[in-house]
């Protein structure tokens, strides 16, 4: 008996997940389609494509996506919540419409207001499926989701508190493609550098009040120094700005204690930020994967589209 | 009786001027030949087709050079002279070779050396030609040399000391080109907008310790808040880099007070370096332009090319 079908829609790929009475998986379905890749633009099609079977064959079974599907330029716009925000508000602003293959509801992203808004999409669904996977931190924990658009979000008493977004990941995606910096990985390949990734970090840390605005060239200059080779440059930069990420948020705590530290994501790049924050004496972090079906599950049961588990 | 052939010799441009024996500019010549556009990457040709009927006329008048072409991927690689330097060092470590059209001298460029190494190429030339223009900065003074790498230089009796490097312009570029930063603007097109400039150097001021890596981001957020047109958003985000390299700047000055300051380069640009030093309270500022012609000039007279001029 499947009760919900859970769709993760972002903007490079969509993955569906069939799951059961339970909320586990019983299958997976994932396709390159992400908003900006979708075939012709058309996700009705692609939805259907994708999940028209199991809509026929289970037509009680509701469908919940999250993500930039929810986006301006996705299938619909969801207006933002507000944060702070709780699974039953994320709930409340559901936006439902009819797919052309049965109704399909989108999960809202979340807006911090204020002088210097804020904004996530996707990630609020993690949040809650976080919460669902870690119950100690409910009360009060700090969950890290690196990626293109770093975010790092507090939780409070069950609400998504408020949030940060550091643009990491795709700064070194346009410095390694498009600036000077990449071109000797560009030009004589890259491979992989533990002791430049620490270098980095450590100049990033050292780097103190003034930031890393004047040592981003050292990833330049070290290489015409012949100090670091060509195909370790990127592994260099890459310490240099995840470093600045941590660097940044550990002057935000001033001097207050880190409270529990989640790191939800891909293991490569989150083993990446753990070694930074070690840089910092933060070392107990968890790990957590498949946040995001267990968020679906949990809005689709404060949305009553599913029945809550006995626990 | 014309005295030195003066080039100034770039990654985008190339610039020949005709100096007379005052080393007054009396003829300029500028084409897009800098050394990633010269036609079919030939130097020579693009050398002798420039000057070649300057040098028929005046045999005696030596040719000197100073920027990118004296680098690895220039007409030849002239090794840098070690910080700190002065120009009679610069001078010694001239690069002479046959062109094929008469002898050319190459300035080298200078580097830092030690953990964070650093380099320049062509500012050594400007920094040497404003001591020349400003005496009163040879004992002590701060150069900055906006652009795609923004420079700030140290002298210290007549010495370039030290320097920083800030890879402020290249950043601007490649987000704007290629970031989800840029994209409102691509779509929707620009306008210059003083108020969305300064209320970014306003934020990055206002970030403190923590830096602009948590508020590059509000350049889409208060796009999508609408707090901040797409049109307005590139001068917003110079406003962001802009503001965070003089905040790194004033950081590293530990509260002692700023030396006289000179700003050298493109007039637009170094108006903007100027508000937003305004913006920390630095009002005292001066600007330079033909810097480049008046250091060729200082080196050539060090290295015994010209005459001295009687003073």
């Amino acid at each position: 008996m499947s009760a919900l079908i859970a769709l993760d829609w972002g903007t490079s790929s969509l993955r569906a997940q069939l799951l059961d009475a339970d909320g586990v998986a019983v299958e997976t379905r994932t396709r390159p389609w992400g908003i900006m890749h979708t075939p012709a633009g058309d996700f009705a099609t692609a939805f259907r494509t994708l999940v028209g079977d199991w809509r026929e064959r289970w037509p009680d079974a509701p469908a919940l996506a999250c993500g930039m599907i929810g986006s301006r330029n996705g299938w619909r716009e969801v207006p933002y919540v507000d944060a702070p925000a709780d699974a039953a508000e994320l709930a409340k602003g559901l936006l439902s419409f009819d797919s052309g293959c049965g109704d399909l509801h989108l999960v809202p992203g979340v807006m911090q207001r204020g002088e210097l808004p804020n904004v996530l999409r996707g990630e609020e669904t993690q949040v809650f499926g976080a919460l669902q996977m870690c119950p100690e931190l409910v009360e009060r924990g700090v969950l890290v989701l690196p990626g293109t658009h770093s975010k790092w979000v507090d939780v409070c008493e069950g609400r998504l508190e408020r949030f940060a977004t550091y643009m990491t990941g795709e700064l070194f995606a346009v410095l390694r493609d498009h600036s000077i910096l990449g071109r000797p990985a560009r030009d004589e390949g890259h491979e992989g550098a533990a002791d430049a990734f620490q270098l980095g970090l450590r100049n990033a840390r050292d780097a103190g009040a003034q930031g890393i605005a004047s040592r981003l060239f050292t990833t330049r200059s070290l290489y015409l120094a012949e100090a670091l080779p060509a195909a370790h440059t990127l592994d260099y930069l890459s310490g240099l700005l995840i470093g600045e990420e941590l660097r940044s948020v550990v002057a935000s705590l001033h001097d207050e204690a880190c409270p529990p530290l989640v790191l939800i994501g891909d293991a490569a790049l989150c083993d990446r930020y753990r070694q930074a924050l070690a840089f910092y004496g933060i070392t107990e972090t968890r790990h957590l994967e498949h946040a995001t079906r267990a968020g679906l599950w949990q809005i689709a049961t404060a949305a009553g589209l599913v029945a809550a588990r006995a626990s």
